[in-house]
């Protein structure tokens, strides 16, 4: 078929050994790629029947049709297998060049089954693979891996995917890094490569994957770079990064301040930490990924402080609020070397900033006190604290043991107190956006499949001005209003599972590329004809597809509650007053959906989405 | 008052002072002393608002009026805090000379608030307390500190209780010896003493408490020696230990095998363990509690194999269960050095036998494998790698960390797969009975205050022919009979709570002082004029307040439920094809105590106890 390379890596790494998978054609018409064939595969490789550190959680990672290509914003990749974090479906996406190298390796996936004895790392080059001893690469963390085993191989050409300490640590939430900062963050999926005792992926590939209509595929590709350059979120973007919008989410009142118990902060400390005073502090260079013309990456470097001279990757927005505002930190230096440290651990800044944010909330109520913390006192805005912290959170030292295991695991040690305080969903601690602010993101929290998340039916952008015309939302919706919001969430989430299993960059729809656009391309690509419903209910179907897999591994309506602590209103502040309308919205959502009372996916859903 | 001391021992551990605290008359006559008592007091100290393992949590020590007066069975003390295990109410009792020297120094109880920066020691002398530095003797086991402490005292007199290295390491379901192999077990108060940095209690007094009737009280209590040496219980135990019935509760099905998945097992190998064949292999001596006659303790010497010469305290059914037949081991030399070792490191034998037989569990089907367990090949029957799980679980080692948080923790951290096979209630391991072979089992472990726990209402003894004529049971129940059972484990309940109070050993009951006997010995020695009726409405009163602060603490009918697996029925054995009734039962239940639908006490209830 034309844009995809009808071919999936299997490595065995009990026996160390691999074949090549040709999936039935169906499968990719069903699900096309990215997590939506990540999901179908994740069935036929034994997932449902695996626990989540054990090695028979199969590891996948995936790219799509467009990944690889000649084509901007199709860089990234998908890796997916049962969350250790939330024992659920488990999912993340990451950026840079590893996945447009994988698709011209002459893949479409690649799934790592069993688990190795001894540590390895795995080297994919065209055709040629080979699973090499990386006993003296264990205990690196995820930056120094990667440069010894590009060393190790002696072509700079690779790209390698690799897991800190962190991972080996089996830490809940471990990420996997790629490309020197690129990081698939979420539901620790750093814990199962970690468990299989892979310690790095490295990969190389080029050939050119061919397309349906080459002549007009590149014609489009030059329209589309323009496109995307004129955007005005690009310039926004490549100027200050994910982090430009700082000052106006805090406005709204989306941005988290003292572990989601404060509407308002000292609004100069909120300007120390935005995109333009992080651009001017910190910003050494920017960093784009594979063909993108936004390259929203930064590169830092610290100018003062204790940790002057020190350089790296990031922070993005998530980093920012999680090490700042979330712990009443405003210091852009500490945060850019906060979350420099977590990559290179290989952990999630999101989860990591949370849990510690939490622990702080948790001391500072005496449900914890330093006799359990090893002596610790975890005072809001300690810096030393959280650096402290982060390390024995990798190492799992003492309370890092703890803290390793994420704010639900934790507060379930303290009793119910502590699970009033706790902020997640399913066990995914929430991103950086605020239910009370938009209420959109009441049920996308509450009922996106791997957890508490930002990126799946971003329904807030139409609530902040962004239209979706294609699929019927020509203007904004009031951000307060709930009334709107189950069909808008739904069908938001539907186009998003489709997009992501074309497996592109977010930024498309707000840098240029709206949906319309994206798909025609896929058609250009493809040579499929297919048409916004199309999209959408293939979006449908893998989004089921992982809430069946969901209800298998016990989740239902219980699993898809908010947090009672997002319930509280606060008394200042863009949100002054408002809490999210769970109830009123998740019966209306689940007839929707075509689900139960108690959430779980109905057979007659099942048959319509022809989901086996 | 007759046989009380009207005084409460108050240490300050975060300012090193302490107080005396003389508690209302009310008090004592609501709740008696012992856990009764001591719930009250938990209220007072705090203990709703704090969590289980910060420093805020009281941790209490309580006698009872008969505790240490000249008379049999009556040397026992209890330890009471919010459990880290089950984050609930929790509490324990242990035999031995401690708590009759606790009542001989002139105190009903002692009350430890806050924690210590670095190890202490407490020694109570009479009306002499100190609090001495203990920084030498943090890291030492149970047994050795004990020892380090009568040293650096200089006075054998004293009895110490002491927590292991498991306590300090906080491992949830770490324990509080004494004399030298007594032991505060469940619910994991060694971590509470643990945060508190209190590495033993010296305690040693010579006061002679008054008793209403001196005379008739003397002449009481030859009696009674007589009564309990005639009885035929005070033989067999005294014989063969707690073990003696091991066979007869195999043949009822009530033994569990295989953590809880076989009905049946080799007879031969379930003879090796019975309490004869013990005897005969291991036994050197046997030892007493203060005061006892019976002498169910045992001292054993393993003669042969690896650990020839190893001699210590026990094993006790609960151990020899645990480590047998629930793990596939037939080997009463290893069963002993296990269990002793669990008292040096100072974990409870059930929850430490249970985590492993779980665990063994989850290896064999594949929900963990080596790669998450330190490459450990968990086994069962594998007696190797028994002891060195004891030594990671003790220590937090590795994946010992993950067992030191018990059976529910553990399931929680692999899905729903797990779960369904973890055998618990709210968090607190099965005790080594099964609710398949006795129907009261059903409610007895449901409703407990403190988890899964058969030494309230041991209502099994009536299906076993055992009768409490006082409280209207002259004939034995039918044991698979469920509609009898509500009522018969209220009744048992609150009969239990009242002799708790009193502070009692169990074995009374079946050692030839029964309720109306030790009541009245109640009456003697403190001059008031209790009747059955009015005990069984103090035992309610207990029993409900601890419910209540267990709905504090997040208790429902949720809570309350047994485990899925148990509701398998065996194929084979003493139980074979019955399955616990508890559906039928648990409402019918509440109806009778007086709580609503969700079991949360009715506040009608709470008033008709004066309950505040």
């Amino acid at each position: 078929m034309y844009a995809f390379n009808d071919k999936i890596l299997v490595v065995d790494l009990d026996d160390k050994t691999f074949e090549t998978l040709k999936p039935p054609i169906g499968y990719y018409k069903k699900y096309i790629g990215g997590s939506g064939l990540g999901a179908r595969l994740f069935i036929d490789y034994g997932g449902l029947e695996a626990s989540p550190l054990s090695k028979n959680n199969p590891l996948i990672f995936m790219v799509g049709p467009l990944t690889g290509l000649t084509y901007p914003l199709a860089g990234r990749h998908f890796a997916c297998a049962r969350s250790p974090l939330t024992t659920f479906w488990g999912q993340g996406s990451s950026g840079g060049y590893w996945g447009a190298k994988l698709k011209k390796a002459g893949y479409d996936g690649l799934i790592l089954l069993g688990g190795s004895d001894k540590p390895v790392y795995i080297v994919i080059s065209n055709n040629d693979i080979e699973i090499r001893d990386a006993q003296g690469l264990w205990g690196l963390d995820s930056f120094k891996a990667e440069e010894e085993i590009k060393k190790d191989i002696g072509d700079k050409k690779f790209s390698v995917a690799t897991i800190g300490q962190a991972g080996e640590n089996r830490v809940l939430f471990a990420a996997i890094q790629n490309d020197r900062g690129r990081v698939v963050g979420r539901t620790g999926l750093g814990a199962v490569m970690g468990v299989k005792k892979v310690k790095g992926i490295a990969v190389y590939g080029d050939r050119e994957v061919s397309v349906y209509d080459e002549d007009m595929f590149k014609r489009r590709y030059y329209e589309s770079i323009k496109k995307v350059r004129k955007a005005p979120a690009t310039k926004i973007l490549r100027t200050h990064g994910t982090n430009a919008l700082f000052e106006q989410i805090y406005e709204y009142g989306d941005l988290p301040v003292k572990y989601w118990s404060l509407g308002v902060w000292d609004i100069e400390k909120i300007r120390k930490l935005s995109g333009p005073s992080m651009t001017q502090a910190i910003l050494r260079g920017v960093k784009a990924c594979y063909l993108c013309p936004i390259a929203c990456g930064r590169e830092f470097e610290i100018k003062e402080g204790p940790c002057k001279g020190v350089s790296g990757h990031g922070p993005e927005y998530e980093t920012v609020a999680a090490f700042g505002p979330l712990m009443l930190i405003d210091d852009i230096n500490f945060i850019a070397y906060a979350g420099d440290l977590c990559n290179r651990y290989g952990i999630d800044t999101i989860s990591a900033g949370s849990v510690i944010a939490f622990a702080m909330e948790l001391y500072e109520k005496n449900i914890i006190d330093k006799n359990e913390t090893d002596g610790i006192e975890i005072r809001w805005g300690d810096k030393e604290v959280v650096i402290k912290l982060i390390r024995m959170i990798t190492f799992r030292e003492g309370f890092g043991n703890y803290l390793a295991d994420g704010v639900r695991r934790l507060a379930e040690r303290y009793g119910e107190q502590a699970k009033k305080l706790a902020v997640h969903v399913k066990g995914l601690e929430f991103p950086m956006h605020d239910p009370r602010a938009f209420e959109s993101w009441t049920l996308a929290y509450a009922t996106s499949n791997r957890g508490a998340c930002h990126t799946y039916a971003s329904t807030y952008y139409i609530e902040k001005g962004l239209t979706f015309p294609e699929i019927g939302y020509d203007k904004p919706l009031d951000r307060f209003d709930y009334k709107s919001k189950p069909l808008a969430v739904k069908k938001l989430q539907d186009i998003y599972e489709f997009l992501d299993s074309m497996v592109m960059c977010r930024f498309h729809l707000y840098g240029g590329l709206p949906i319309r656009d994206v798909l025609d391309t896929f058609n250009l690509a493809t040579g499929w004809n297919l048409t916004v419903d199309d999209a959408l209910l293939i979006g449908e179907r893998i989004f089921n597809l992982k809430r069946w897999i969901n209800n298998k591994f016990g989740v239902d309506i219980e699993e898809d509650r908010l947090p009672e602590k997002i319930f509280i209103p606060l008394s200042e502040g863009g949100t002054k007053g408002h809490i999210p309308h769970w109830n009123e919205q998740i019966y209306e959502y689940y007839r929707l959906r075509g689900w139960d009372e108690r959430g779980i996916v109905k057979k007659e859903t099942l048959e319509r989405l022809d989901i086996p």
